[in-house]
């Protein structure tokens, strides 16, 4: 291959540290933040290069809403939460993925945004894989 | 009319406080945030009781992707910034609004979120017609 062409996704490496993988869905592989102070989704769709929603082809944007859609109304399910947080920030990581997060009143930082609030508090692995998994089941 | 039906809008009493008119599109009403730390948009479906953007009509959805997109790329146009923030949170104001934000490394929140960092700012009335005239321009 060319220097400079890139075949394939590769993911950023802090959202591979930070999140594990759920499942892979037509545009996105949906990841679940190991951080168990709320219950907390990621999108990312798999096109490489891509910082913005509106740098994505139209197509691409109509995919990604249908997919936040999902796994928004799982989250929701799942959680029974007050309230979804959307969001598409990138002002650390800049390949771009969403953030679906599930928002319960009294939760550690309600009714402010998750982001940026303290050190991450990473989940015991078999509640992690029961939270992939009841994801999985809802979606 | 029949008690608790609704038949049309009502702008939440909030969000018209904190911010002021630019345009109607086909589905939303695009807002400018009063807070001249960051330029910052707000789009709201003019659907009653609707909190959850899996809440609108999946034609609704398609809208709003499409009006967040154009809002997007008319604040990065203006603004040159580094990054565009898009966010629907809803947890202190129910009524469902999309938040565009323009983001550029070193700005009042860099590289925080801007939700819940301190009192609003208001604008100067002239700039902030300039703004919104600006916005008007380039959608």
């Amino acid at each position: 291959m060319l220097p400079g062409l890139k075949a394939g996704f590769t993911l950023d490496a802090r959202l591979e540290a930070d999140s594990e993988p759920v499942i892979w869905l037509g545009l996105c592989e949906l990841r679940i933040m190991n951080d168990k102070r709320w219950p907390w989704l990621l999108l990312i769709p798999q096109r490489p290069g891509v910082e913005e929603i509106h740098d994505l082809t139209p197509l691409d944007q109509a995919m990604l809403t249908f997919e936040a859609n999902l796994t928004a109304q799982a989250l929701k399910k799942i959680t029974a939460c007050t309230k979804i947080n959307t969001a598409a920030l990138g002002n650390i990581v800049r390949q771009l993925h969403v953030h679906v997060v599930a928002r319960t009143e009294g939760d550690a930082a309600w009714p402010g945004p998750v982001w940026g609030h303290g050190p991450r508090e990473p989940y015991e692995r078999d509640d992690l894989g029961r939270f992939a998994e009841a994801i999985r089941a809802a979606l």
